[in-house]
């Protein structure tokens, strides 16, 4: 049986090409915050990945560029450290219902220390609501946080429209391009973003690294104080392995997203066509405004954690279901709840997200394996 | 020329077993938040490491290890994170001057958000003062945090000691064992140790993990809270190549420890012998309290920068001078002024951190690059 991999949003293998590229870090190339030889070797590793990554996003240098050990740990720098460095102007932050728990759970930490907290709703298709947004903007409002695209159900922000809503009024404009990245264009000048948060391993890089973008002139103060690297914002011995495969998977994905996103979006449709037919199910997320390689679904009648065991016992193919991180609760996403299902609703959900590694060729043997799987739950169902 | 590397204060070459071990986790096995097969393996790879992990440092079980992505962010868990949910007991939180910027940097965050800081002063020989230490634990000191060893100077501190101080008065003791483990026995049952940083690359082990070992019954709080992973304590999908190769690099240490130590400390007593030789050079850290590794010293009107890059493009010898986090702002190490050391007396330090790749056979070569370095430096010092 092959296996078929069809779950890319958060545990990716990482691309050969990169692993060629950084495996020689993995040697032992010494501190790159030292003075001698390697030590300047492993420092110039670092600034060539930091261009690599400026690059994808068009940043205005690679100074803009924070190293981090994941997206997780961006967040809560872009988001505490923003906001904690600018309380003076400031105790207000807003987000949207149906970001990542790494950034609502800083959030709900800022207000429990005695930061205003406002939670911006999404409508049905999963996009903030801007006039929402725009009222709870106010000249108190440190940061703003909205994802670039949502990892559960594809969903595509209109950062730029958000971004001048939170200029008009705030200060900064957070954006959590981790589920984005890589897949669509994002340029942090034009679509005014001035924290981006980015995970190495979301773009084929290796595990233990993430970024945080941040535009010159934005002040923030560390959440991980100690030796002072990263221009003092994250400190501990960098990486190598991990900064310099980031870089190098930067790089690619900046050179192949056209031609990728435009492949996979063909396989993403006929999935979404193919898999629609079966009886009382539905897309999750926006129709049109998705991310090119995402395909979610939901089911009546049936569990998601049943989808994805029977997908992987029965047919070899790895689906997800709601966020890996909610996975282990068993509890409904809170992304589901928010675009307005009930919860019984909200449990029966599948997330197909494409990779390097998916062929049209694979599509009959996906719908049918979705298609026996749900028939096959609904029979045994006691709903 | 052979290449002798001397550092491996920070930043050690993965051991080829620990490499060979856990490879196939760069293959990409999945999130082990996951539910599906590859996501379950993922889940057990961790179990494991933290068994070993545990089993090097005599813990209760795998389940008092969290992992996080480095001992800089295990110092600021275990200090912050403890310090902070157990703030409705006091508000007071003590540690020694001789502390790695990781623990005193927090520590000066903690201060900054309105707790009591005490930085207990340490002798001439870098011995924590427990009479100092003694009267700055009092019924409020939540947090004490006394590293190990010293990286920069080799100096043991009596932990047990220190714990029963700390327990009489205090709460909870967290111990930086970054430079010692691996090194020498730590157990933190009979050490009386509540909290324990371990770094994975100062154990032979890949970069980007580290691990907090938390006694069973002690209360934290996460510093970089979101998807809820490792109990809640730590956020983030799991590194699993880290994490994995941080285990078996652990459980090689336990094995090995003894007779390592024993072949380090001949190496490093011939080397302290004949370099104490020249002229106006001095040991520094503990004559006999040291790590076996650890040979430090200071040579009087002479720079440790000069040193070390002489050492390197001279004679091919990697080593290290003061800390490596403050290498780059050329200031004077903490540790150095702590231990009573001027300010012209502590920029001329270099230290020796000894190896698996270390001979000795390869004394004679670094004694006579030491030598004929500080001559030629003494030749050409204005001073």
């Amino acid at each position: 049986m092959e296996k078929i991999y069809l779950d890319h949003a958060s545990a990716m293998p990482i691309d050969p090409r990169v692993l060629e590229f950084t495996s020689k870090y993995l040697k032992g190339l010494g501190n790159p915050s030292s003075l001698h030889s390697v030590g300047l070797e492993a420092k110039r590793a670092i600034e060539g990945a930091k261009g690599k990554v400026a690059d994808l996003i068009n940043a205005e240098s690679e100074r803009t560029i924070i190293f981090t050990s994941c997206a997780t740990e961006s967040n809560n720098l872009g988001i505490k450290g923003t906001a904690l460095r600018n309380a003076g102007k400031g105790k207000k932050v807003v987000t949207s219902a149906i970001e990542h728990m790494s950034v609502l759970n800083p959030m709900k930490e800022l207000q429990k220390n005695g930061f205003e907290l406002t939670i911006v709703p999404v409508d049905s298709n999963g996009m903030v609501d801007l006039e929402e947004l725009e009222s709870a903007l106010t000249k108190n409002t440190t940061v703003t946080s909205i994802m670039y695209a949502n990892n559960e159900i594809g969903t595509v922000e209109p950062i730029k429209e958000i971004g001048e809503l939170v200029h008009e009024k705030g200060l900064y404009l957070h954006v959590d391009g981790t589920a984005a990245a890589g897949h669509i264009p994002i340029d942090v000048q034009k679509d005014g973003i001035d924290l981006l948060t980015l995970s190495s391993n979301d773009l084929y890089g290796p595990q233990g690294a993430g970024a945080l973008y941040v535009k010159p002139g934005v002040v923030l103060q560390p959440v991980l104080p100690g030796g002072g690297q990263e221009r003092g914002l994250r400190s501990g011995t960098e990486n190598l392995f991990s900064i310099a495969g980031m870089g190098e998977a930067a790089r690619i994905a900046k050179n192949e997203m056209e031609k990728e996103s435009g492949r996979m979006l063909k396989i993403r449709d006929e999935l979404i066509e193919k898999i629609l037919e079966i009886e009382e199910s539905h897309l999750t997320g926006h129709p049109k405004k998705r991310l090119p390689h995402h395909a979610s679904f939901r089911f009546s009648r049936i569990e998601g954690e049943s989808i994805l065991l029977n997908m992987d016992t029965t047919y070899g193919i790895q689906v997800a279901t709601g966020s890996a991180c909610s996975s282990k609760t068993l509890e409904p996403s809170h992304v589901l709840l928010a675009i307005g299902l009930k919860h019984e609703e909200a449990h029966g959900s599948m997330v197909l997200t494409l990779g390097r590694s998916n062929t049209p060729e694979q599509v009959p043997t996906i719908v049918n394996g979705v298609k026996e799987t749900v028939q096959r739950l609904r029979e045994i169902s006691p709903l």
